[in-house]
């Protein structure tokens, strides 16, 4: 591509999957593309899009300058090829891990250029009903190269990043997965893992759930999310979560070891909690409910 | 005691410890009781609940017709065997675990009535400065009967608790431990490991918690608790937190095994998302940040 193609302004933007994500790139784009439409599995999703205005047609990612592929990371992998972008057109995914993907992006044909993506951004609760146009805002959204990143891509991916109103990350794709399985993959693991004793638990003693609070709620709120989503990411990021798990149980048979030795058990404790007040100082602290 | 003692409203009332917990009830009882005094390490926090008219005076447990016993669950074990309550007084704890704190108040003086309990509300950071007169609102609280459990420590007990505007929950305090090990110890202690963890993996790659978002933040969020509550909780429940934490591992070897397996894998997560937002449904959704 030479530098004189389409610009984001002048661009076709076709969602594939107009769910949380899809949604929410679809609402803060309005303004900055030429052309913006959409495909989705529930006709209802499309209809509710084209009668607020989110878009202006339902579209096949086939016709379009820019794909963005927005559904769950296994569907991305099995999607990418049966995917027939026009030449010159921009593929980006936003699925959540990216080593799986991005091999996939890289076999795309050598006219299309192609950018793998995340944003750091979403809500406990997923699909299109949950959108909102500013979910981007000031969130970071990673970037990784592909055989097929070109400067133009680069320069691209940015620009529609921007118009997102995200910053973007540019991140080895490996990189990127082995540290949002820490920061995400593994939370949403250990929230499930927690609801599924809580529920056994619950089958034995029926006050249980009279007895939790916002620590418990806190705890397992990822729970309430897609399961498709949290399917598609466990199943392409697996090795990287199983790799931090073996750690985590490390941790927690130490701290399990001290429970009883308050001195060591406060000192312990008095460092994470220090760290993780820190972490609010440096970056803030961002409900999700 | 006969059913001519004094009343809630005839009470003093000493509150010993004024964290968030202590500080919360003093607001909410303020005039709802005679006299209300307090006892703090801290007499900061003494001149400030005095200043803001939260305490009518710095005061002595051993003068007060009720005694609130409002400190860490470990300190709260070592304290009553030092107390010497007025006779006729009714001694109640806030302490987050039951069984050992009970067994303290069994050995009571046979004049003195005494109830355990434990208050299901709090926030992720603790003291007197984040205290508020509206904490306990709608709050259950458990009580735990002690040997010197009468009908009217049972009576005044129960006033105590609408007082602040929680609900009483009568309970066995091993029953109480068992249960709020699930649904309060085994949450801080995961919040405390995944911090732990991401501390490590942030030393190696410090573009990690620029990854973080609000999953992140929400499964880690109770490591900004005070780690001297934290430890005095673990320390005293250490048995019911082992034996959760083996069921809680089978359940997470369990997920791991399955995590490239989609359709068993989406079915399993498909059923936990349905107990969790089952479980919004009935007991609503309290944030905590």
């Amino acid at each position: 591509m030479d530098e004189d193609g389409f610009s984001l302004k002048q661009a076709h933007v076709c969602i594939v999957g107009l769910g949380l994500m899809g949604g929410s790139m679809a609402m803060a784009l309005r303004d900055h593309v030429d052309y913006l439409t959409a495909q989705d599995i529930d006709p209802e999703v499309i209809g509710n899009a084209l009668t607020f205005g989110a878009i202006d047609a339902q579209g096949d990612a086939g016709d379009a300058n820019i794909v963005v592929l927005a559904t769950p990371a296994d569907h991305i992998i099995q999607f990418i090829p049966t995917l027939k972008p026009a030449p010159g057109a921009l593929v980006i995914d936003l699925g959540s891990t990216k080593r799986k993907i991005c091999d996939q992006l890289d076999q795309l044909p050598e006219d299309v250029i192609a950018v793998g993506g995340h944003p750091m951004c979403g809500l406990a609760e997923n699909g299109y009903i949950n959108a909102l146009p500013t979910l981007y805002r000031d969130a970071r959204f990673v970037l990784c190269e592909t055989a097929r990143t070109t400067d133009r891509a680069r320069k691209l991916s940015e620009e529609l990043v921007r118009a997102c109103g995200a910053q973007p990350l540019w991140l080895d794709r490996d990189r990127h997965d082995y540290l949002t399985a820490l920061t995400s993959h593994v939370p949403h693991l250990l929230n499930f893992v927690l609801m599924r004793l809580a529920m056994e638990v619950a089958e034995e003693d029926e006050v249980l759930f009279n007895l939790a609070s916002g620590g418990f709620d806190g705890a397992t709120r990822l729970a309430r999310t897609n399961q498709m989503m949290v399917s598609g990411i466990f199943g392409t990021n697996a090795q990287n979560i199983r790799s931090l798990t073996t750690r985590l149980r490390e941790h927690l048979d130490h701290l399990e070891a001290i429970l009883e030795d308050i001195p060591e058990l406060e000192q312990e404790l008095n460092d994470i909690v220090a760290a993780r007040r820190q972490y609010t100082a440096d970056y803030g602290e961002r409900p999700i409910v």
